[in-house]
């Protein structure tokens, strides 16, 4: 049993799901009595009981709740009855079987993450009391799921705070280098064990969707373009050319790739290299584009990176619009959770205020279904797309 | 000239377009001085010109930035540039021209809003600037849109704040009494002399084609339907059945017309009455629904309603929330400006909590690309739409 101060259970009754290490009575049960990733009994000051928690000792966040109602605790059959109601979900906006099947506590599963292409699961946990559980849920996922194969993606640098060691390896079956999927009925091909995070970021599928109706006839450039998610997508949306900028070779390679697999080849053109450094380049040599899109890796991965993550994203938004046509249009992203909406609102409009241009939004978009978002955790909401149109003032 | 006190420009500079009666150097330029709808040039304290405004003596906001640039004040050929400047960006967006053409502030032309329905066009003025420019705008809109008819829909309830007078009438040619319209492929005929605001809400357009995505095979329930933009376009989009409630009658006929226009009047049942009534009233009949649509009026109009008017909102969620069926999914929507999205998700939170369901976040909508946000001007974005799933604890 894991007993709480005084008052600390509200943020839970109000449907946080964290509790943190200063938050435990710790007279009464001491945090380091507990080992890494036990399933606890929660109970607040007042005696009454909150739910089940899985527990991570030497962590901030020292437990996660992963059932309030007292009669279940987590086991294989809680396994099989959350990922069937996260499938539902699923199942019930896409029509192909390629996204995040679970998104950790918003899917009721802390420290749990599954990607989906067809019947390749690519699974990455990050808590204890998943790591600790890996049987049970290589049951429930072969239960419900049937999978072709699963790799374990378990290199994630947020294992390390949670004293989990670093890996990559199959759970089940044979997981091949590459696997197929399909977003917004574009074909890609994405590298599960040597790619970025779990091969493929299905957040952005429905900015890439409105991406892809603005492209047409229009020059794109795709800033951080991984293995082609905006730039291909452009393209079969009817762009007339489009160039991607990374700083993998590899990546690029994956990306022309993806390209030929959609007939739209011809239109691509890779460049290698630092964005930023890229994005001068281009200035210099007068490009100009009628849509950018910029979406970098976290600026600011930590709280204490705030202030030089912020002049990052100002000074990446001005080097695009400066590359902008007349009345371009520019889709900033930002994954990072630290850099809220409103953050990344203002950046630009002081960017375009620098730059004496006036700046449009003309859509404010998000992390897809398969991301939901818990309404008292607004950590699970991550993920900004801002859509402007700059022109003259 | 309009002299500024010392450090009013600031927040100009940074984009905003509004100046309000306490940021004036009285001394130097009484407000009361100027006439209802005058030009002026705007100057700060240190005698920096900042651009052209037009005032509105009596108003709390007494002018609005109209220019930035010195050599371009507010006439006819201004109007026709800022005309030709907002057509681009719906035409380069929309395959039918059936949009908001002019949303005041967010495209240069404060005051003004014109909703185009094919050639037939609706015009709201709500500032003297514009009321006394009407032969100009007139004329602008002739060289650039030669509509076969524009009908004044001088008759909102911020006009009286102006001191302006209300009246509908056509500017040019005879507006008909009912006009076509095409929304996500959808056909409407929108009543623009005597129904709501200009007749119909383009603003919701995105958040309904997802509506569109998700209805298929579902129960609908669309609440403050009006002539039955979600409920015709989510029976369009495959729902098994649409309820709508309305209170006007007349609005529900024509919601029905508009089902037949579609093909799907056999799917549509309406429901005249109060919203909140009828839905304790389908509750009370066991009524259940996959889907609801939850687009009110705005509750909170004036902030000084925003106690009571949070509380409506709570209300009406949770009425919603009872009739859902198992895993069933809201779509909660607010246009009150003074409603921040975060407080909305919030009043959906403590909605789910209170009734013990447990409520993911599949995606935030806002306002389409023909209502821009400017981002130094927060009240320019107003719209939310939150689409919700409601599971078992």
């Amino acid at each position: 049993m894991l007993k709480l101060k005084k008052n600390e259970q509200r943020r839970l009754q109000s449907g946080h799901c964290w509790i943190y290490a200063n938050e435990i009575d710790s007279k009464a049960t001491p945090v380091s009595s507990f080992k890494p990733g036990e399933q606890v009994l929660v109970e607040g000051s007042d005696g009454k009981k909150i739910g089940y928690a899985l527990m991570s000792p030497t962590h901030l966040i020292c437990a996660r709740l992963v059932s309030r109602d007292l009669k279940r605790h987590l086991d294989k059959s809680l396994l099989v009855h959350r990922l069937k109601v996260a499938l539902s979900l699923r199942e019930s906006i896409f029509d192909q079987p390629c996204y995040r099947l679970v998104y950790g506590d918003s899917d009721g599963l802390p420290g749990l993450v599954i990607d989906r292409y067809f019947d390749h699961y690519v699974v990455q946990i990050n808590h204890p009391g998943m790591e600790i559980r890996l049987e049970e849920l290589k049951q429930a996922m072969e239960k419900v799921l049937k999978p072709e194969s699963v790799l374990l993606r378990n290199d994630g640098k947020s294992r390390k705070a949670e004293g989990m060691e670093s890996y990559i390896k199959p759970l089940i079956g044979e997981p091949p280098e590459l696997v197929d999927l399909v977003e917004n009925g574009v074909k890609f091909q994405a590298p599960i064990s040597t790619g970025q995070k779990t091969g493929w970021f299905y957040d952005h599928r429905i900015n890439r969707a409105a991406v892809m109706q603005h492209a047409k006839g229009k020059r794109v450039l795709d800033v951080f373009s991984y293995i082609g998610g905006w730039a291909v997508q452009a393209a079969v949306g009817g762009a007339s050319e489009v160039w991607a900028i990374d700083s993998s070779e590899k990546a690029l390679d994956q990306l022309l790739a993806n390209g030929e697999l959609n007939g739209v080849g011809d239109k691509l053109t890779a460049l290698q290299g630092d964005a930023f450094e890229a994005l001068k380049e281009l200035k210099n040599q007068n490009e100009r584009f009628d849509l950018i899109v910029l979406d970098p890796p976290a600026l600011i991965p930590r709280r204490r990176d705030f202030k030089a993550g912020l002049s990052a994203y100002r000074r990446l938004n001005e080097l695009a619009i400066r590359l902008l046509s007349k009345d371009g249009m520019l889709v900033s992203c930002s994954c990072s959770m630290h850099l809220p909406k409103d953050q990344l609102t203002d950046q630009l409009r002081g960017a375009a205020v620098h730059l004496d241009r006036n700046l449009q939004i003309i859509g404010f978009g998000g992390q897809g279904p398969d991301h939901p978002i818990l309404p008292a955790v607004p950590e699970t909401d991550y993920l900004k797309a801002t859509f402007c149109r700059v022109t003259q003032r």
